[in-house]
């Protein structure tokens, strides 16, 4: 999704401009034709051209762009007091209960950081000080952020050679496409492989100290997961000594509807859990919660503090998304319009061969597009053209998986039947324009 | 300055407990008896019994608590739009503008992250990508940061058997204590050791990617540096082919006053600069600001993105802060106020044998205190007690240094003259009666 030449108007060529020469190469912009938004409201974002967009792709404004609640609770706050967590506050405090109440009991502790990346990097050395170990298990084509130790164990982009002996891969699970697809044994001979990591780990001189997985695979292209695949797999590192991390930075929050959190899906519980984007609606703010055992052991050679982490600030806005997921049912919302939708695009699939696969829960799915009537080709290049055609056509979207070929459909919880239905309107347009082409 | 037990009311009782069930026992808390501090505005925090204090201490609230033109922009941005740099948007151009503006010619380029430790990462990438290297050079009682990376270059804490053999330590440099204090040739001698760093790196297979440094050496006590000894360090590394990385996350953004950078301080121009706390008056915002060539070279292999970097709300907070600082004069103030107390503390030093040495720039500065007239030994506990007492008395202050034995004020750069009268006053007092102890 690269730009290959400015938009029409000045403005965006100046801002392109401007953009090159300030921002650097490094960046990177969505869409051929770049969007310039300058106002965003529950799921609809508006360009500078007052053009209206439906957001099929944020999961950050989880309740909503500009969510009345949440920002009046940040209002109030940033007036108030900004300071962290060495003084007594109670906005820590509330945040920790109501979170950790969201989780099974013995996950008690919550700690606080600004981004994803730093939720999972506190991950790593709680479960290296919990295990002595060093070793890390992750999935193959996985996101986990964006620092040295963490981009080690973000699968998806460069090569191996970058990683250190300490990290090893594992298949990620998938059950349209991939090693096992269609095999009844498919979850045991995934998770098999976890025994094949550990073996490599003790080639190389280690031993376990975490397998990490985004419970949803997002990255993966949001697979249909073998049912029981995780859990078998989790045994199998536990036996090792290793603890399991769930990567909740995407599903987590209501998002996938019949839970509030990913791993409850695969009836898993985790030793540490990470989360981050969604939960203050824009604010950055990031946590991780596990068990007091854990902490004990990190304690022994560290403390922890992050300075912006569990401010009152922070936390004010956490809170805020919590109590607007809750008072407006929004797990529930994600539930309901997600099975709605996945309902009507496996009819669209019906009718659309370039649909190969419909995948996913709540409001966080997956369509599959392939190169025709029963194949499992990706089609890579269909799926950029159709994520830019969306966006001319009103609908911000985005694609992933390791093919990038699965539109991925990941709106603000507040999205409704009405916004499914233009969802689905126009993607069969775009769809059976592209069809045409194959 | 750990807690041993709670602090009289029953409110702050029942939140020491609370904090420990919900948040671990990995988190720290400043003082014996801990503030519950519920307010902010200017250079002041006041606690839930209503008592004030004048803070010394937080260098986050840059241009001071709850600064109303920096909370109106971020609740006015908050409003509006939250959303990422990968669509089009003004505001992260224009304070990338701004803040490039405030560097010499060359460093050009801005990119967003949320933290100082996340700016410190992406600079070490870049250190990396452009050099080919691996090595990192740092001095010995360091803070950089929390990640895995940062924290192997954050010296002050743990032992260096943690770290890999690609990160060797130079001697922070003293001009009052430590291995040249006194000699006129302390600059060169001190420089001297990254000859040995460069030799060590080499025995141990690798070449320099950088030096770095927090241009104020914060942690190392605020040590006066022999003059032009960081740049005879940067240009012995840069001939081995590494770069300089100036930390500027706790000197910037004018608080030294005569310079709005630490590096401006040395006369030596940076590679990288990364910067954080102050930036957003306490909103999460952090950057690095470098040259179009190291982007040129980074970007071969990677792309940049982090979600909540560069948003609009954050450059919002980030423009509004920087307007601040022009508006009000608060360089200006820094350097004024600074000086002034700078003044009164050499002669409050004439008085009080325990002052060993009092130095800093603007309004960072450390009194150092010893164990007696003309004596450098640390007063550890005795720096301990003066913060406790100072905190009794409405004045809350920190400390830092290898020894923790060197007053840090860094204020709030709203600080006024009055403001450093009442802090003079508490000072002698508190001084005095812990000097009658000695």
């Amino acid at each position: 999704m690269k730009h290959t030449k400015p938009a029409g108007s000045t403005e965006t060529a100046h801002l392109l401009e401007r953009r090159k020469r300030l921002l650097g190469k490094a960046y990177r912009l969505f869409y051929d034709h770049p969007v310039h938004i300058v106002r965003g409201e529950g799921v609809w974002l508006y360009d500078a051209d007052g053009k209206r967009y439906l957001d099929v792709y944020n999961n950050v404004p989880h309740v909503g762009h500009c969510h009345p609640h949440v920002v009046e609770a940040v209002c109030k706050q940033a007036k108030v007091l900004n300071t962290h967590t060495r003084y007594l506050h109670e906005n820590v405090l509330d945040y920790a209960d109501k979170l950790t109440a969201k989780f099974p009991g013995g996950l008690d502790i919550a700690m606080f950081a600004c981004t994803g990346t730093e939720a999972n990097e506190l991950a790593l050395r709680l479960a290296r000080a919990k295990t002595g170990a060093n070793g890390m298990i992750v999935t193959d084509h996985a996101y986990h952020g964006t620092s040295w130790a963490i981009s080690q164990i973000t699968t998806c982009y460069g090569s191996s050679d970058r990683r250190g002996d300490n990290i090893v891969t594992v298949p990620a699970p998938d059950s349209f496409r991939g090693l096992y697809a269609g095999d009844d044994e498919a979850a045991d001979k995934y998770a098999g492989h976890l025994h094949d990591a550990i073996d490599k780990l003790a080639q190389n001189g280690h031993r376990p100290a975490a397998f990490i997985v985004d419970t949803i695979f997002s990255n993966e292209g949001l697979p249909t997961v073998p049912p029981g695949y995780l859990a078998k797999a989790v045994e199998i590192v536990r036996a090792a000594g290793g603890l399991f991390v769930a990567d909740e930075v995407q599903p987590g929050f209501g998002r996938l509807g019949r839970h509030f959190w990913g791993f409850e899906s695969h009836a898993v519980v985790p030793d540490i859990a990470t989360m981050g984007k969604p939960m203050g609606n824009g604010y950055p703010v990031s946590a991780v919660v596990t068990s007091a055992e854990i902490i004990e052991a990190y304690q022994k050679d560290s403390h922890y503090f992050n300075t912006f982490g569990g401010t009152p600030v922070a936390c004010a806005a956490a809170l805020a998304v919590l109590e607007v997921v809750e008072q407006q049912g929004l797990q529930a919302n994600a539930l309901e319009t997600g099975d709605y939708l996945l309902d009507k695009l496996k009819k669209l699939k019906a009718n659309k061969f370039i649909i190969g696969d419909v995948r996913g829960s709540g409001l966080f799915i997956g369509i599959d597009l392939v190169g025709g009537p029963d194949s499992r080709e990706p089609a890579t290049s269909e799926t950029s053209r159709a994520v830019n055609l969306l966006k001319e056509r009103g609908v911000l979207i985005g694609s992933t998986g390791r093919y990038d070929n699965v539109l991925k459909i990941r709106p603000p919880l507040v999205f409704t039947r009405q916004n499914a239905d233009l969802l689905l309107e126009k993607l069969e347009g775009v769809l059976s324009e592209i069809s045409g082409t194959l």
